[in-house]
């Protein structure tokens, strides 16, 4: 085994952090690292937390990771954050995050912020779990800032997703629902003494019982869990539901034959190679000559994007 | 030409919506028409308009379309909602937004709720602005749901991109500024008579000057509007600011090079073959029996994805 593998596996922080950095930075390099690290994953229990901005998702994954540690737990953060291209946004998260258990050698936290343009953050997001649960951490919390796709991609990663909302978020909890009510396992709402509170919840229930029955594709029904996260309210039921939905799928597991978990592994792998595709042909690409040609024919109005990409898929021999 | 493109230029409502119901899709037939259409595109002018849930991002678009037509001016409006796999989000948005304005009609408001892989929305949202382009609308409002990496691309496809907040948002204008900061150039503080609103605008003002100094990619400084979209207020102020930047827009591009032109023109047309290409990978890769084998090998656990995803990339020959 490689020297960065073992100290990962033996839990060093300086290690880790640097891997995780050269995932986040794309480094092909990473790959055979994390070939070594894999046989040591899969003992980790991942919680996908998201919302939208101002519902105290920091809060509430702050008050998460002191409940985790009172348990004896240790606990791996991934904060994924929506990146700019121009500067760097995570760093200034992590240092926000890491202030109050920044000391406690039992929790890492970690952004990330990958700007790869092909599903690059679902995949970093992926590789980053692993390397947290080789290191050896017991839970790891995937919070997401945003409620886009991306974010639904990576919640989806998790063994268990909580979707955090505040009172009064008006007709946008129909804009939620579209997105997120079925990968959704617990909803929470947070802030829950705001004015407001009670009717957020009918709506959820409403939503949830709509989903329900439009969409039997298993038996855990969602729950509503109502915190104050600032004060620590809410918290022991929160990871009390977090705990009934990871018994569950416990249960669901040893029953669900092999093609389900083949398909997840179909889906994994195809990611994996399709992401190295486009890496590859998106350079090949733009030094291709016919490219060049093709961009020139269209500043000059002589064609159109359209018709110049049917072109350059013809004359295009993509080699991996 | 064909029929249905001279329908669309023709503005026949019935052809505009099956079109973009099938760009939706992912129909491959859209193609040829997106071809003939193209010429015809380039004189509308395109407003991005994006915000989390609960900033009033609907309302404020209500009238920013009534204050469009008082004017005199025709609008199209695509609303592209974060996507359930599931269900069918998007049909629901129709409905709530179009009640006011759909029986006039100067105004055609359409969902985008596509849920490609490869960059899906962003390209369908491209398709289905150069069609309400075509189709003779003076100005295109995209409308988008959430703060994620997709909407940034999206917006990014506007002239103008309008970043919609409200008062009291606390520490997570900073998840705002990581994501969306560099691509807005008008900032609305809705709902401006709520508490919070000066420090929401102070807070702006400081990050919009130290955007500013690190990064002085252009001239333009973003500007801060106060709006109450419920009750109409502010929103001939916003009409003026995007005037004022649609003016300042033409004076850079009659200075900008041909360079700066065709860099452009390259970003659109590597997406559009890059998207194409998965499309076809994708649906190959999972036809191949090597593939299969090594799914087989990791559900075993004889071999690790990592490895997998190495071997299946040298035995590939992909042609597109």
């Amino acid at each position: 085994m490689g020297d960065v593998a073992e100290k990962i596996i033996n839990g060093e922080i300086r290690s880790v952090a640097r891997l995780i950095r050269d995932i986040d930075d794309g480094l092909p390099e990473v790959r055979e690292t994390m070939k070594e690290l894999y046989p040591h994953t899969g003992k980790a229990y991942v919680v996908g937390i998201t919302g939208a901005p101002g519902v105290g998702k920091s809060t509430l994954v702050d008050a998460v990771i002191g409940s985790l540690r009172e348990r004896g737990k240790t606990v791996g953060v991934l904060a994924v954050d929506p990146t700019s291209p121009f500067s760097g946004g995570a760093i200034l998260g992590d240092r926000i995050r890491m202030q109050r258990h920044s000391t406690d050698p039992g929790v890492f936290i970690r952004s990330l912020a990958t700007r790869g343009q092909f599903g690059g953050l679902t995949q970093s997001t992926r590789y980053a779990i692993d390397v947290l649960d080789a290191m050896g951490k017991d839970f790891i919390i995937v919070e997401t800032v945003g409620v886009g796709q991306d974010e639904v991609d990576i919640v989806k990663e998790a063994h268990t997703t909580v979707i955090l909302v505040v009172p009064g978020m008006g007709d946008d909890i129909q804009a939620i629902k579209a997105g997120i009510l079925e990968v959704g396992e617990i909803f929470v709402i947070n802030k829950s003494d705001h004015p407001g509170a009670e009717k957020t919840e009918n709506d959820l229930r409403a939503m949830i019982a709509l989903g329900n029955r439009d969409n039997r594709k298993n038996e855990w029904e969602p729950s509503i869990i109502k915190t104050e996260a600032l004060f620590n309210k809410g918290i022991s039921e929160l990871l009390a539901e977090i705990d009934k939905h990871s018994e569950y799928l416990r249960k669901i597991s040893s029953s669900e034959g092999a093609s389900k978990k083949k398909e997840r592994i179909r889906i994994l792998l195809r990611d994996m190679v399709t992401n190295r595709l486009m890496e590859i042909f998106s350079s090949q690409l733009v030094q291709d000559i016919h490219f060049e040609e093709a961009v020139e024919s269209i500043y000059l109005g002589r064609t159109d994007p359209y018709t110049a990409c049917d072109k350059l898929l013809l004359s295009q021999d993509f080699q991996p």
